[in-house]
């Protein structure tokens, strides 16, 4: 109940903005009623109207076969409320840990007519349809979407931008470096610490 | 003089890391002569040993044909202490204003063997080889590039980690949203706000 009851449709062209931020996602996908669920550092915007995405999946997840099986996949930009429960997911492949999901304590939910689980706690969601590359996909394990929904937590994201003013703290996005730190995007530049004329 | 003189070379097998902060990037390329400077947001990491990124360079940049003619091109990850001169390089083209890079105010330099031009204030600077990739390139505006240098500023990136903390809040990144608005990054997720043990 961290963010799914705070979250509204906002315009797929634009949504691209919720990948800018570069905060470390959650990337989900279903198939035949099995679920995945990973954290993805190196997932990023390709293009607008509609959003486009590329998503690095490694062979060895077990959320690749899933999109690849399904041809979706969905990313949630999480916030920090969920950072324990995003490293739990991390640190565990549910190739090992059949239960995983179960275990990391994180809180799965449907929208619409999507079947993919989204974990809540992010402050936005994109649900991609995979726009088939084999190549990127066999030699880079690099994939692209195209969004054909998305979702954002309205007290973040207003009139299309990521807005943190005012927003408690654990609302701020997570940004990986290695190991196990993260760091939380602080406050927007304004005034004379950013040189320009407000 | 803000971070070029605290500089030092680093593992490229692990410099992928000071992409994974999804911080807006500086891409710099140069051409017989030639260079372009541009601010982008849509740039990742796609592998390790050694780092792998990819980097959405759309065809009406300056900077585009540099690349393409050179095979190479720099990415900078640009501290809070040159937002200005990175924002004033990303609201003009070098195809409507040839003297953009100095207008700038940015401060140019050199490393070792390589002729790119890298913009003074990064906390690190990664040198690519672009991988040819035709149909990236002409469909999504997407090159790949793998890493041939990797430099990073030694106050901030110690044992191949990203580390804040005592650092001047001025050498944190930017991470960009739309229009002028941009995040610097804050503090590192420690003990109980990040629910795990220390």
């Amino acid at each position: 109940m961290i963010t799914r009851d705070y979250l509204e449709k906002v315009d797929i062209n634009k949504a691209y903005r919720l990948l800018n931020l570069g905060a470390t996602c959650m990337v989900t996908a279903e198939y035949n009623g099995d679920t995945g669920a990973m954290p993805a550092t190196w997932v990023g915007a390709l293009d607008y109207n509609p959003t486009k995405c590329t998503a690095v999946i490694a062979k060895e997840h077990y959320t690749r076969p899933l999109i690849e099986k399904s041809g979706y996949f969905a990313i949630g930009v999480p916030s920090v409320a969920i950072a324990k429960e995003l490293f739990y997911l991390g640190s565990v492949s549910k190739n090992d840990e059949k239960d995983k999901l179960e275990k990391s304590g994180a809180e799965f939910f449907t929208l619409d007519n999507s079947k993919i689980p989204l974990i809540d706690g992010c402050i936005g969601y994109l649900i991609f349809k995979v726009i088939p590359e084999p190549h990127n996909e066999q030699v880079y394990d690099l994939f692209i979407g195209e969004c054909v929904a998305a979702y954002a937590d309205k007290r973040v994201y207003k009139n299309n931008h990521v807005c943190f003013d005012g927003v408690d703290p654990k609302l701020h996005t997570l940004h990986y470096v290695a190991g196990s730190h993260f760091f939380a995007l602080g406050d927007e530049l304004k005034g004379d610490g950013f040189g320009l004329d407000e």
